[in-house]
Parts: structure tokens; sequence; C-alpha cells
């Protein structure tokens, strides 16, 4: 499986996810402010790796002889809607006031991604079936997270119980995760995939074709799930067809204080709709809303599938 | 307002609509095959247009001398889904059988569609309000017929009328007709308007930004409407936050005798979704799913708004 990221000789390198599937190149991060231009531009993304990496800038910066509190708040700015930011920058922290070093906090926490995956994977193959079809938008793979992936981990975990499952990524525009990062993991684990525009999910369902919808989060508070732009719609269209929606994600991404409608939804920059593969398909000037998530109302989700079980939604 | 098609001198001048919005370059057609061609590879597209393009097909196929129940098979078999092609074939024979001449019909056919859509922009303009928001998917616009267009025509009644109204476009992957097409015909006529990503309509409708959703049609029959991919899943959100959802077709898009679920949904080619502007999302092999139409059911229609008025979904 390709790594997210890793740390060596006391640099982080991060996998430039903007360049998949065509090219595999890691950056090198040799400060924490590389670590937030590597966020933001979104070499890495998914709330879990972003997490990890936080924690690694974090490292970073202790190496330097930065204020963490300073810098810590610096990396939490890196990008507002995803939980595990700010979660993992606190958790450092927390572990460095007790006296442990930032370097060790983030390198544990890299091992610790990968094992609670592997827990979510397995209480979510529970509800697979034999010859299931699972939609999944966006990418919660390992690409989401220091690897295995929740929405993707809970499929590798069923195809790894021998199930006979086939997946269908919505592409995921404007950034199109689906059809660059969960497509080409699927592909490289010979798992059975089908590509589609977000617009023929619901197609897909209405037709039979979808037995579960799994997807990741950013955010799971009360009332619902904040994630990827598109999510709402899936599960709108899964709840109208009967189909189970369930949402993958460790409890780092749970936020028990707030309302989810007062997520702070991310707007992102008109280009990333506007200009497709360095062409614009509207013009230049044209007024755009580039909302990056959106958020999933509780009533639609069947469960959510964390490292300590399957939850009711809060 | 820029022209979809045009005959002069015997031929046919189709816009080249895969080249908006940088180009505006009409392509010459001489032959009923090459009207054919500009439908089946999208040069011209949208109900009404092709309906009148078949029509002119005809037309060349007269001035040539071919057996004009034959050519009309193969026009007919030019697009499986959108029920005005075939409307129009078989109007133009049943004329021609009268003692008219194709030619004539044609032209007819085309002032009679702007006519059309005068009319359903008229009644359309009944149930917009004064600053309203109206989030259309794809183009019904006037490049979707020979002019004025059908929910874009609604749109530019009631701008017509001084309603202070403002659009969102969903972007309509895989072609972006919305994004090439609709922004751009607002654009033209000063209506201010906003491109999303398709799986941005639930949110943008989820906060409350929308106030109606307007679409056009390829078939309206029993139990439902068939349109542009991603049509229900639009119908789907503006259901769950109580928006109007109106469809605006003219009356030889009804298909009285068949069930919509007997519609055949035309698949396209993998590399419409896979290829955009010359660049692969996904490796070239990878499976797609590409249908390029799927089922709006009744019960998520408020109105359809036809040149006889608005009519309940049957």
């Amino acid at each position: 499986m390709i790594r997210t990221l890793y740390w060596e000789n006391n640099r982080l390198f991060l996998l430039d996810q903007t360049k998949l599937p065509h090219t595999i190149e890691y950056v090198e991060c040799r400060t924490y402010v590389d670590v937030i231009d590597g966020i933001k531009t979104m070499k890495v993304r998914g709330a879990p790796a972003i997490g990890v990496s936080a924690a690694y800038g974090m490292a970073l910066g202790e190496l330097a002889g930065e204020d963490l509190n300073v810098i810590g708040d610096e990396i939490k700015s890196a990008r507002p809607t995803a939980v595990n930011l700010f979660w993992a920058v606190d958790k450092v922290l927390d572990l460095v006031s007790r006296g442990k070093s930032a370097v060790d906090v983030a390198i544990e926490m890299e091992k610790d991604d990968v094992a609670i995956n592997k827990k979510i994977g397995e209480y979510g193959n529970s509800v697979i079936d034999d010859n299931d079809t699972i939609l999944t938008h966006c990418n919660a793979g390992a690409l989401a997270c220091a690897g295995y992936g929740t929405a993707l981990g809970v499929i590798r975990a069923a195809h790894e119980a021998n199930k006979n499952i086939d997946v269908i990524c919505d592409e995921t525009r404007p950034v199109l995760q689906g059809a660059r990062l969960s497509v080409f993991e699927m592909q490289q684990e010979n798992i059975p995939v089908r590509l589609i525009v977000d617009g023929a999910a619901g197609h897909m369902m209405q037709k039979g074709e979808v037995d579960k919808v799994i997807i990741g989060a950013d955010r799971v508070a009360k009332d619902g799930v904040a994630n990827k732009i598109g999510s709402l719609m899936v599960a709108l269209a899964a709840k109208r067809y009967d189909i189970p929606f369930y949402v993958a994600a460790p409890m780092s991404t749970f936020d028990f204080e707030n309302n989810i409608f007062d997520t702070i939804i991310e707007q992102r920059l008109p280009e990333e709709v506007l200009c497709i593969n360095g062409k614009y398909i509207s013009k230049k000037q044209t007024n755009v809303e580039n909302p990056a998530f959106d958020i999933v109302e509780s009533d639609l989700i069947t469960g959510i599938i964390t490292e300590e079980g399957i939850k009711k939604p809060l």
C-alpha cells in the first residue's frame, strides 16, 4: 500500500496527492510552515491524515525550538472544518506539558491511526454482506489517513474477509478525490471498482445497483456529520431508496460540544471549480460558490462506524 | 441572443456547442448524415434543438432525393432518450405525406419552437417571485432549443418582467452544459449567476439559498420525467427542503404512451467522464458507468410548465 506520509531523519515527507494518480511524488517538510502549506494546498488531505500531519508539524516546531502554543494556533488555522486538526494539536500540547516529546507523540499518533482504522474495518465488516455493491464519495481511504482508511478501510476489511464486493466511486468534484484517489486505491488492491460522476449516484441507487453507502467524516457532532461537499445529496438518495448509509470515522473526529450546524464550512477558491486540468469551463470572472463540505443530518445516517463499535448518530 | 442553428441556402448550420463558451463556431450540414453526426457528437443537444435539427435533417434528405422513411429511422437512432427527436421525424413524415415539403415543415418547426418557449416563459413567470434565487441543472436554455429556452426561458421571462432574480447553475458533469452553456447564456443577458459543482446543490438548498428549482426534460411520461443525469438528486434535495421543483418542457416532450421507467437511458462513452480537458482523472482503463439521463419521479415534481399552462405530473 502506498504511504500517505512518513517521518525520516527528523523530516516529514508528504505524498503530494494533488499529483495522483499519475505521479507519485513526496514533498519534504523541513519546518512546521511547510506542513501548514501542505495542508492548505491539499497535498495532504483527509481528516485523520491532516491530524497526523499537524502532530508532525508540532514535532518539527519542537525540534526548531518554536513556542508550541503559538505554532499550534497557526497550524490549527490551516483548514477550518476537520476537527482532527484541532484534536491532534491539542493532544500534542497536552502530552508535551506532561513531559513527552512532540516527536514521540506524533510517531505514536501515526501508529495509532492505522490501528484505529483496522478496528473500524473490523466493526464495519460486520455490516457488509457477500456480493454487496458499496458506493463511496470522496476519499476516506488509506490516503486520507496514516494508512488503511476509514470508509475504504471497511471495504478493505470486507475484501480481506474474502467477501465478493464491488465499489462505485463518485468522482467528487471539484477536486476529484474519488476519481483520483479512491479509484486508484481500489485498483491497487484489485477490488472491482467503477467510476461515476457525482450526479449519477441517485440513478444507480434508483436502479437498485447499490447495497450500502459508506463515507468518511470531517466532523461528527450533535445532529449530523460534516463531510465532503456532495455527501448530503448521496445521503438523501440513500434514504429515498432505503439503502443503509454509514459513516466511518475515528473517535477523534467526534465533537461532543457543538452542534454540527455551527461547523465553519470552508469556502475554497473559485479556480478549483472553474479551471479543470488547466482549462476554464466558464469565463474566468464567473461567480462561484465553492463550499468544501456539507452537513449530513442525523436522520439520514444508519450508523457511525468507529474503533469503539457502530454508534447511532448523536 | 446567440443562435443555436440556422438554415441558409439549403444548408443547416449548427453552433458547435462542444466548443462553448470559448469559441463560437458553426458547422455546416450538407446532408442528413452530417446532422446525425452533429446530434451524436453533441454539437447540438437539448431535446427541442435536437427535434428541430432532426427536421432539418429530413429536409436535407428530401432535397437529396432520399427515402424519408428510411432516413427517418436513421435519424431517430442518433440518440435514444429525447422524445422530441422521434416526434420531429414523425411530424415531418406525416406532413410530407399530406403534401407539404420537409423544408417548410422544418422552418415552421423552428419558428414554432421559439413561440412555444415564449409561451412557456409566460406561464412559468407566474410562479417566480421577485428576489427569487433559481437553481437549474444542465442547460435547458436557448442553446437547447431553436431559441429562448424552456427552463432558462422562464428565467428570461421573469427577468424581462423586471423581477430581481438570480440564478445558480450546477456545472453538470460530465459534459458541463451548466458551466459552459447556462452560465454563458445568463452572462450574455446580464442575469446574475453563480456556478456550483453538482454536489453543492443540496448544501445551497439546506442553507435556504434556493427559492425555486427549474429544469428541462428530455421526456415526460407516466410517473415521471427523464432529464440530464443528476436531476433526480437535485429533485430529492428540493423535496427535502420544501423547495418548489418545476420542469419546463414543450408538449412535444410528452410521451403519453409509455411509463417513464421504460425510457432507454443512453449510456455514453467512458471518456466523457474519464478525460477532462484532455487529461485523464483516473487510469485510462478504469471502468465507468456513464448514464446520460435519470428519472425524476412524479412525487418530486411541483409542476410541469408547458405552452398550454402548468400541468401536474402525469
